[in-house]
């Protein structure tokens, strides 16, 4: 289920994903949504109206705001595929590792802007992770489905291939590392986010061939990790030349 | 109330605000507890043990964590003060106006990254906007405590003076607005965001002296408001050269 307008609207006029059905909330007449509905039907796409109420015990505590897409499941991409993608790109490869978040709030965010930024994929770990639930796809607006989101067992194991295959292994952490500002990022990257609690694991810090943080003017020890993730991954394009394009 | 082991610990090192008691969870044991029961015992401290639900219920909906620092009510800083504090730095003014955020979630997020980046001064209005809740100084995980916040009646009217007190107004927008990467920063400034939905009103944008936007590779038109702040204040020390200190 795709709750809320953005990612509903994401994933009608992205269409990574099949959507079977749209489900609106019964007396539900904005602009907004009758944009959804007029989208709909181009697609010949099945409209429910249901209550509310209905929608809500659906989706409990998500903000639906009476629009919620009922899609095929989300499709994982395959890692090789993913690795292979980024290296064919024009520019260098830019991918990101999620080290074990839990709150899906900032998976979500995470995703979002990761995909502002056009990064190539996120890989995330099979077990103790978020994943793509509809929580984190409302929260990351649909972006979920303009990023190739690749599952793997071991972290640690795919940084090793990826390292084989190349890429240069940037950590995040805040003590102790070189200024995101002195990095040289023009070349194939991984990009190692740790956790909200315990930051990058000690086996995926080993790992690393640079440790990396942002400087605090303010002297605060840490930002959201998102918030930390917009910041570098802007860091990136700007190096790249993206803002002079 | 500061709800929150990190925005507990904030408040009894930081001592902006003063505290009248610290609240804890009774079994809550962990070693971060010990450490704040032990720095609230060098400043003479009254705790009280209460039972874990008991929080909860004084609290509603907000993680806890089984610490709670009963304190003087927040303190809004005066605008005028503010100003003057920002302009008498050695590096130049950077002001932040947040015009209307509404969600205390990215009100305390945007506290915090503003507090990383050692922004002088928040201005946020009386009305229809967030202001500093228990939620909020958790979300910030304390950082409330160390940036000035000043509320005024009108967000308009405070451009106006700041204009002639000759600070260059930058307001963000997403449309067809300058690079961020391409403005120069190297002056006083007051930066305004809009909310999150939408955006700054017309009012703030017809005084602001230049749009400036974040440009996406990967096409998509927003970033949380949060996220953005973070980016653009990255920019901000960059060109201001905190990255070389």
């Amino acid at each position: 289920m795709i709750p809320g307008y953005h990612a509903v609207m994401e994933a009608l006029v992205n269409r990574q994903v099949k959507i079977r059905e749209l489900w609106i909330a019964s007396g539900k007449k904005s602009g907004r949504i009758k944009e959804s509905l007029r989208i709909a039907g181009e697609q010949n796409l099945p409209v429910r109206f249901k209550k509310g109420a209905e929608l809500s015990c659906l989706l409990p505590d998500i903000v639906h705001q009476g629009i919620v897409a009922l899609a095929e499941e989300f499709v994982y991409s395959d890692l090789h595929n993913l690795i292979d993608i980024s290296l064919k790109n024009r520019e260098q490869a830019l991918l990101i590792m999620a080290d074990h978040i839990t709150d899906e709030g900032n998976l979500g965010a995470m995703i979002r802007t990761a995909a502002f930024f056009g990064a190539h994929g996120l890989i995330i770990p099979k077990d103790r992770s978020a994943s793509v639930t509809p929580r984190v796809l409302k929260r990351s607006l649909g972006a979920c489905l303009r990023l190739s989101i690749a599952k793997v067992v071991n972290l640690g194991r795919t940084l090793d291939h990826l390292e084989k295959k190349g890429f240069w292994i940037i950590g995040t952490s805040g003590q102790d590392s070189e200024s995101i500002y002195q990095v040289d990022w023009n070349r194939n990257i991984v990009l190692a986010f740790g956790n909200e609690q315990q930051g990058l694991s000690r086996s995926l810090q080993q790992r690393c061939h640079q440790m990396v943080g942002i400087p605090s003017p303010g002297n605060l020890d840490s930002l959201n990790v998102s918030v930390a993730g917009g910041v570098i991954l802007s860091e990136i394009i700007r190096q790249r030349g993206f803002a002079e394009k």
